[in-house]
């Protein structure tokens, strides 16, 4: 017999099915046994009595712990009425076994699966990542996440964009945060970068033709880790448009996350159709805060309160932190980053008074929290090597952005984009405060995987090879 | 007036529109000038007559040169009978320019855009992607791509599978090549790796229940470039799957394949319906490869051949390029990784005649082309460690795997899986011969990207942040 999913036997009642999951739960009724099998569609409920089993099943049926995975044959029954189990999919029926096979035994995990009560500390959680993700909140989490990326794709190919892979070994430049470094076996002495996001490849792919551009990125930062932001990795929607006035690109997002939000979340609502565009002044100005929350229920967990904030200055006061950005001497530091196009009647501000230039920056907030950041582009090179100056780049740093600037001397478009984050849209979704919970595989606080035991020590044939050493302390 | 695209115009017969592209190509006759414009979807032929625009135009109209970026605002034509181009989507229509606006200019490209000849070093093209791809064969390669990349999202999702995204701040394991190693900042003299392919990730997926995991997934080799590989990173259509037997694996895979070709490139066929399931020994004896070319007539680029091949021999004899498999000194390695599970009833073979087991490996071949790999795996901790010790394994190798022999401890499914590569599948579907005419923004066979110039040096300061030194040789 054809395995079938626990949710293909909700409407085969009176037939024989064969199941295969994990056991969720047992409990004994005198010589009878309830489990509740798990499989990936959800939890059905098994009834072992042991005059319906055949021999070797019988012999099974008092081993069976939780977590044990079985194949298990018998026929679907209705449950009697009055028995239903609501919070179950299938908590109409019920399996009659007649057939019981262990699969794989089950040593008790380290947690509870079956009843998550988050006892479990992160790094317990994070080292049996295997189990933690067996929890349904997790696994609901998780295919959340995977609904979101496939409509996230289809929408936007289905609006001629181009899904387009760029390079994870690409090459260090002074952007904004620090790069993860990936030493060259072929060229000793120098390094690969990964990327802090696609953002030269999408530039070069709109002077390419491309039009209209996107890509799940993973991105890379060496920062150390906030509340809200996992270390180390994580993923943008990465979009770039080319002939798009700031407003275009605003409404294709918009309706793009109106359309999945209506689809996928059905439960949920939004407090703002169309959603409210707003100026940075007025808006720091009336909330203190650039990312206000604007829900009108704050307890309501189903509420989505989306809104758009521009006309944000082109530059902000640089503090030391900011050393990425430029010498951390200069005065001026991007609000955005150092491609973000100055608004064109603000030109002139360049040169008698930068803190007064708006730019062509759109920050995405939802529910009091950044969901996505973009901007116009420059395309002009002149305004460009302004801009360089003005955030106090050396002519090496300018050095390094060459193949750009010579690119916008073959036919560039306008274009502009927006970088959704995809960690954190989905954890607001999926009503989940730390970001972690969304991600299948995350690191710790501490920038430390404890599942893998990463970062590692690796051998010493291995450094070798890449001709490096470590100063001593 | 909104923008709308090329092919957009093909029904407006009649009509006003306003058009935005790169000047492809220029003709003057006389007074007149024609200009072939491009944008994303295609071309059309747009006329200048000098007392059709508006004068700023008229002005505009001598210093168009092909790649200038344009709007076209113009009346779309019917072309005269016996003036069509058959070779153009729009070749029913011309636009009749009324205003011409240059939007921005361009120098002559280092090779031509509308003529491609090849003529160019891939050097030089690399040099220049973003013109390169402006070549409309790259252009619908890259398109191609995406489509690709699309339809297996669709499929799968379809087919109950959950895309989940694995770290790419992995661990260094011995795993089969040579990693791409990540100096950690926070924890100094540790490294992370970048993932070779998800491996162990997509098992541990197994054990927390997933059941139908996928990714496009970025893979990672520190390995010499060869022909038919790009060198540093590569794409996977990565998928595990629990609970099913391998003719059920190669089922859906075949039906994915042979749905996408029928969908996206009607203009092939398949050699095979339903795909051959060969064994290995087979193959080898009566073609002398275990990649064969079972194309009917080898000269029709339009001509698929699918085929599978099984029944592979679980080890080979270990060389001494083995290393990373193990010791180089045993004398087996894994002919597809460590951890594929052998056939049962040659279990005993293990102990007396490993050259002899045969294991669940399964290859996917088209065209003459390995398109990609896998197998069962093993879930029984003590089979794991017996072919360990067949390919040479320390108890140090061994114990870097430690959370995987942990994992099978809490009810793990029987799985398996397959990895197509999705570089070398599209490079066959688009009928070109080099990988990386199909990569967006691929490194030259010299592991070297000349467009950004990486791998670069960096600062001291990042450096001395890594704690990082280079011997001095």
């Amino acid at each position: 017999m054809k395995r079938i999913f626990i949710t293909e036997a909700i409407n085969k009642v009176g037939e024989e099915v064969l199941l295969k999951g994990w056991v969720n739960s047992r409990r004994n009724m005198g010589k009878i046994a309830f489990i509740d099998l798990r499989d990936k569609t959800g939890l059905v409920q098994v009834v072992l009595v042991p005059a319906e089993l055949d021999e070797v099943s019988r012999e099974a049926m008092p081993k069976i712990r939780p977590e044990f995975v079985l194949a298990v044959t018998g026929k679907v029954q209705a449950r009697k009425p009055g028995n239903e189990n609501k919070d179950l999919a299938s908590g109409t029926i019920e399996i009659l076994a007649s057939k019981l096979e262990i699969i794989n035994e089950a040593e008790t995990p380290p947690f509870e699966i079956d009843n998550e009560e988050r006892q479990a500390s992160e790094e317990l959680r994070l080292k049996y990542r295997y189990l933690d993700l067996r929890h349904e909140r997790m696994a609901r989490n998780i295919k959340l996440r995977s609904d979101v990326i496939r409509y996230v794709i289809d929408y936007l190919v289905d609006h001629n964009f181009t899904y387009i892979q760029t390079p994870m070994l690409s090459k260090s430049t002074p952007e904004g945060a620090r790069d993860y470094l990936v030493p060259s076996r072929v060229h000793q002495g120098k390094f690969f970068a990964l990327p802090q996001s696609p953002q030269q490849y999408k530039q070069l792919l709109m002077v390419a033709g491309v039009e209209r551009y996107f890509q799940i990125a993973p991105c890379f930062r060496d920062e150390d880790a906030r509340a809200d932001r996992s270390p180390g990795e994580f993923y943008q929607i990465d979009m770039e448009m080319s002939f798009m006035e700031q407003d275009e690109v605003l409404d294709l997002t918009e309706k793009m996350f109106t359309s999945m939000v209506k689809k996928l979340f059905p439960e949920k609502h939004l407090t703002f159709e169309p959603w409210p565009r707003l100026k940075h002044a007025d808006v720091v100005k009336k909330y203190g805060t650039d990312k206000p929350d604007l829900r009108k229920d704050k307890e309501n967990l189903n509420e989505l309160a989306f809104a758009w904030v521009v006309d944000f200055p082109l530059f902000n006061k640089q503090t030391a932190e900011d050393f990425f950005h430029g010498s951390g001497k200069s005065q001026w530091a991007p609000s955005h980053h150092m491609f973000t196009r100055p608004k064109e009647e603000d030109l002139p501000l360049l040169e008698t008074d930068p803190g007064k230039v708006h730019s062509y920056q759109h920050d995405l907030v939802l529910n009091g929290l950044e969901v996505g950041g973009g901007s116009l582009r420059i395309h002009d090179p002149k305004v460009q090597e302004k801009v360089w100056d003005l955030i106090g780049f050396t002519i090496e740093q300018k050095q390094q952005f060459a193949h750009l600037i010579e690119a916008f001397k073959y036919g560039v478009p306008p274009h502009g984009g927006i970088a959704p984050g995809l960690d954190r849209l989905v954890s607001i979704l999926a009503g989940e405060k730390n970001i972690r919970e969304v991600i299948a595989f995350p690191l710790m606080g501490d920038v430390r995987d404890p599942l893998m035991d990463a970062p590692s020590e690796v051998t010493k044939e291995q450094l070798e090879e890449l001709g490096l050493v470590y100063r001593s302390k």
